[in-house]
């Protein structure tokens, strides 16, 4: 069954969450149950992009990758869209099979068998800002469904009441690594980043947690912003 | 026996390596046996700031410590100057009881027993940019020192020698996460940071590492430089 996929790009590297940082290729996942008003990957959310995401097998997915990387195994980064809704399990069966490792980053809204086969599941409940609302049951059946697999939480925090998510979501998931980060309101690629604006938002996150003594999170930027702006594929 | 402060501040979030990200207070001792042309600490190494450096006893810090977080336990990152020189292993012993962590961060010329006391050791091999040399017998003890305890190694990239440098270093030790995050030439807390310079110098190392195929190192940038430039205390 084929895959509808918008982008394969890479190495680069993870710019946010848990392995930011570490070398991957994305396979970003085109379709997702969500409309964030604050989405930076519209090009793989809306129908209107549809006739943009190719219809691939896991093969030649996998034959992408192979070719980007060189051959060389590491982390695969599955994002979207929400890539929980197609069938990624082939895929990672055939590149674990030849040393790759994969990620894979989603709201937490539908929780396939193949999380169990991850190396790393990031769960990514949207806060107020977004204009989604969040059902913790089909949340918790992702954490079922992970099984052994480590997992972390990655919120995007624009506001007060986004933070007063998070504090609810920390507390509802006292085991779950907890990574914040700012949120971008600046998502078109033909517009520079403002690098100071996006250290200032930093700031006032750092200021909003650390600084009231909520010690929990880890508080990250999204370093491709910082290093490519809004731009596509990298 | 009493320890050469040169600042305790806190809390604030680790601006690099393994921990980047983490709520932490940092406490840096005076003193260091090296002395890095680019060295961003030079008020915890050069013998005329030595006047400025607390005799603190270690329940002395460990009461600031507590004041500074609210007696929350949290992660203390100790660093310097190079803290192996003195004795922490009191400090450490008085704030694991408190529920505390502990990282150290060090250029790896000194094993103190204490290593074995801490949550993580970062070791920083000094590369050639540095202007100075490294002993790895030395480096190697304290590895052997650390026993079980969670090791990463950090290296500073300036130059294309300091990657040759860092490639060798990881080919010696296989096992360490390997972090490089590019060097900051300008250390001047009188002068603003340049962040399209700072993105510059990430987006160049990501191209020299990951973009040739080398895929090991975890790729970070000094995140406490892109919000606090090069003040202190932050």
């Amino acid at each position: 069954m084929s895959l509808r996929i918008a982008e394969i790009f890479g190495p680069t590297i993870q710019g946010e969450g848990p392995l930011i940082g570490e070398p991957t290729v994305f396979v970003r996942a085109g379709g997702c149950d969500y409309r964030c008003l604050w989405c930076d990957s519209l090009h793989a959310v809306e129908s209107r992009y549809r006739h943009e995401w190719l219809p691939m097998e896991a093969d030649a997915i996998m034959e992408r990758i192979e070719a980007l990387s060189g051959g060389r195994p590491l982390l695969v980064s599955i994002s979207g869209g929400n890539p929980a809704i197609q069938d990624f399990g082939p895929l990672i069966a055939l590149g674990r099979q030849k040393g790759y490792r994969f990620a894979c980053e989603t709201q937490g809204t539908i929780a396939p068998l193949w999380f169990a086969d991850l190396d790393m599941l990031v769960l990514s409940p949207k806060p107020p800002s977004s204009g989604m609302e969040t059902d913790w049951s089909a949340f918790e059946a992702c954490i079922a469904a992970k099984g052994a697999v480590p997992a972390a939480m990655k919120i995007v925090i624009f506001d007060e009441a986004d933070l007063a998510f998070a504090r609810l979501a920390a507390e509802r998931y006292p085991d779950l690594p907890l990574f914040l980060q700012p949120g971008n309101g600046e998502t078109d690629p033909a517009i520079p980043v403002d690098l100071d604006a996006l250290a200032g938002r930093l700031s006032w996150l750092v200021a909003q947690t650390v600084g009231k003594g909520w010690l929990r999170p880890r508080i990250l930027p999204q370093l491709h912003v910082i290093v490519w702006g809004n731009q596509r594929g990298v």
